[in-house]
């Protein structure tokens, strides 16, 4: 009998990001400045991001040591475990062996704190004494303040509207580690006020939060601004749990027939998958499936082009997969997928075929997550139950063909805070969103010319 | 530099359970049946509890072999991991060094499930179909939840009604997990409706929903009883606890100066000390501190007396420290230490001064559990914050003194689901109750005559 919980002691934790950019097969398009559309530089960021993660956004070394005082603070919970689903597989009668990295152990209770004790240090190596960000479902948020905590800097959190009053919790825990959150479109910033005037029960979206959050950088010297997804540093620093996956699979004498997570902006997948790329550009036969909801499928459904990050058009124009950066997506609960565009390295490596994209709605997610739970004890974040559902489906698939397929599942956090959506499923009472297709054209009309 | 985890690996997690029963300096004082005063038999528990339960009960071996399907969904999250609070210590400027054990990886977030499983497995074994039971904080409600589910029996939950309400999150798990939870006093028992029609805002207490989930199993054929702390054979299941936590400290060459945890039933702390009672009988130096709320101060008030263990009088008379089986504690926001009596064998090692109690308001409760959380990152339950008050006035002690002393706290599980107690600490809006003199005086005058 293999183990339940393929473990690594702290000696084992990787010491280094792995960083793709240098390994991939066609160079990643350049983030364009968003009033020349020339490639940025480093001293256009200079205003918002400290120095140290504009080096890494654009850094071709392919890896980076981690610091030593980031490693510290990850040892609080990493490495954090690989779980084998026996009891998921038991119940699903399937030959499939499935895996899954669970990020859930974390203080905040997702895969975010990677980045965010990562983008504390580098701005407090900097002197900065106050940092400013959006959040969706209170994931990032949660993290960011836990982060800046840790280092002793101010965090101010834009939370998406319709979460803060889903996930009250998800307030009070960034509270307790110190930090201030406001509903967003806020009072607080010149975007914000805008949005209310034209919509005061404007439900929010990550584009408005992000661009009230740079706002407030920009317009604040002792400020700066940070991202929870999307931007490569954050990426790679997210690959500490890939790479730690990958070791805990030779553990176990096993490498996954397929990787399958949840995609909002895409850093937690892209942190499990991306350490097998060079794997996979090597030949080695591997399946990388991205999940997203039905009511935002940017990568299923959107362009790829050219557009902002942000819902004001704050932030450099980067090539992605997008919705057009004024759509705001329907308030389903996974609010960490509620997000217009995606990572320009994710939208690149599916745009080159590496890795593919479906599209779920929300009750058949639910109803994964309820079996997860059931048979797994954890109950998954609504995000991460996206991801779930395809891999009940191939393990059943699996149970038809008679296939042994090693399955990795990115689990990047627990439902703790979700539980409204839960009961709401439960009851009965939980809504699908169609695919919003006329105002997802509207936003693409709205597309910057280049 | 040592370890910040401790961890083990699966096949270093214990495969017994210890007794503490035969190593008792006195025999324990045996349970009363409540009709006859006359020590209960097997017989007298049988309509209530399985016979694989009631001979550990009554065990005098000093290991009890934990069943391979137990083991084996203990082995999804355990063994737990033991921390070095090297971020507290460092806050507090002390050369203590301090160890937690904690119990919230576990999908129940808590100590619960090591007894939830153990009892749906011997339930099981002998073919009942439904439990029902009582929780105070959800805690134990939750786990038992999960416990059934894996087993595949039905449950039936009745949760102190002052929590249903300030802790729905934890209603929505159990329901996650397939169990019915109502709300204590409920109209679904004669002992709830009789609360009722006394009192419509009863706001609960576990001495009532014990008894409604006693008349319950009484009344069913196919349900039995399940109790989550108190009772000689749950303190024993935690035990995988304490024995955990000692490999752990003999892994980083360390024995505990002092123990520390909080009190409710007892069984969470008696789990973590158990194991270390061999050595302090053998003349080890070590200080054993229990904590509990000043709204139910059991131990440090109460008299050691034979008493009821639910408000009814439905359970045999256990010898306790007691404030009176008809006591109702004020709603303190750690639901888990509401409970008007304590564990026989806590009682007893009390008695004889092997271990030592002391009782906190919730304000500085709080504010200790902040500053655990702002420096450790996990945000702490409100029950054994009240042992991190202790440990972190311990610590500051050594400070003045310069002694290095080493102590495990009993981290018994995390506080995702009462961060609305965290919510009315930090807004300024907790109250403290002090100790309720009169109602205790009052609740004694009906203690059972002998």
């Amino acid at each position: 009998m293999e183990k339940t919980k393929i473990i690594l002691e702290e000696e084992e934790m990787p010491t280094s990001w792995y960083n793709v950019l240098p390994d991939l097969p066609l160079p990643l398009p350049p983030a364009l400045h968003p009033a020349t559309g020339k490639p940025v530089t480093p001293a256009d960021l200079a205003p918002i991001f400290p120095m140290g993660l504009i080096e890494q956004e654009m850094s071709h070394q392919h890896y980076i040591e981690i610091p030593e005082e980031v490693q510290s603070i990850y040892r609080m919970w990493r490495p954090t475990p690989l779980h084998r689903a026996y009891r998921l597989e038991k119940a699903l009668d399937t030959p499939a062996k499935i895996f899954y990295k669970y990020e859930g152990v974390s203080p905040a209770g997702s895969h975010k704190p990677n980045t965010a004790i990562a983008q504390a240090y580098y701005n407090k190596k900097e002197g900065i004494k106050r940092m400013a960000t959006e959040t969706g479902a209170g994931q990032w948020g949660s993290a960011l303040a836990m982060g800046c905590n840790f280092f002793g800097i101010e965090c101010k959190v834009y939370m998406v509207k319709v979460s803060y009053f889903q996930k009250p919790y998800r307030r009070i825990l960034m509270e307790t580690w110190g930090a201030k959150c406001v509903p967003s479109p806020s009072e607080d910033t010149q975007s914000g006020r805008n949005i209310l005037a034209q919509d005061p029960d404007c439900p929010g979206s990550l584009g408005i939060a992000i661009s009230e959050a740079v706002e407030d950088a920009v317009n604040r010297d002792d400020t700066k601004y940070s991202l929870g997804s999307v931007l490569n540093h954050v990426l790679l620093h997210q690959t500490i749990v890939g790479q730690e996956a990958k070791k805990q699979l030779e553990k176990a004498d096993s490498f996954p027939d397929m990787i399958v997570g949840c995609i909002g902006g895409g850093s937690n997948f892209a942190g499990v998958f991306l350490p097998f790329i060079p794997d996979k550009l090597k030949g080695r036969k591997l399946r990388i499936i991205c999940v997203e909801p039905e009511a935002c499928p940017t990568v299923t459904k959107g362009p790829y082009t050219y557009d902002h990050g942000d819902v004001a058009g704050l932030t450099p124009l980067l090539k992605m997969y997008t919705l057009g950066h004024t759509f705001v997506p329907p308030p389903v609960h996974a609010g960490g997928l509620r997000y217009h565009g995606m990572a320009p390295i994710v939208s690149h490596l599916a745009n080159l075929g590496v890795i593919e994209a479906v599209a779920l709605p929300q009750t058949p997610v639910f109803e994964a997550a309820v079996r997860f739970a059931r048979a797994e004890g954890i109950v998954p974040a609504p995000e991460p139950a996206h991801a779930i559902k395809v891999v009940i489906d191939e393990a059943l698939a699996c149970r038809e063909s008679g296939e042994k397929k090693t399955i990795l599942l990115a689990l990047s956090g627990h439902g703790h805070f979700d539980l409204a959506a839960y009961d709401a499923y439960l009851g009965g009472k939980l809504e699908d969103y169609a695919y919003p297709q006329e105002k997802v054209a509207e936003a693409l009309a709205q597309l910057p010319k280049l």
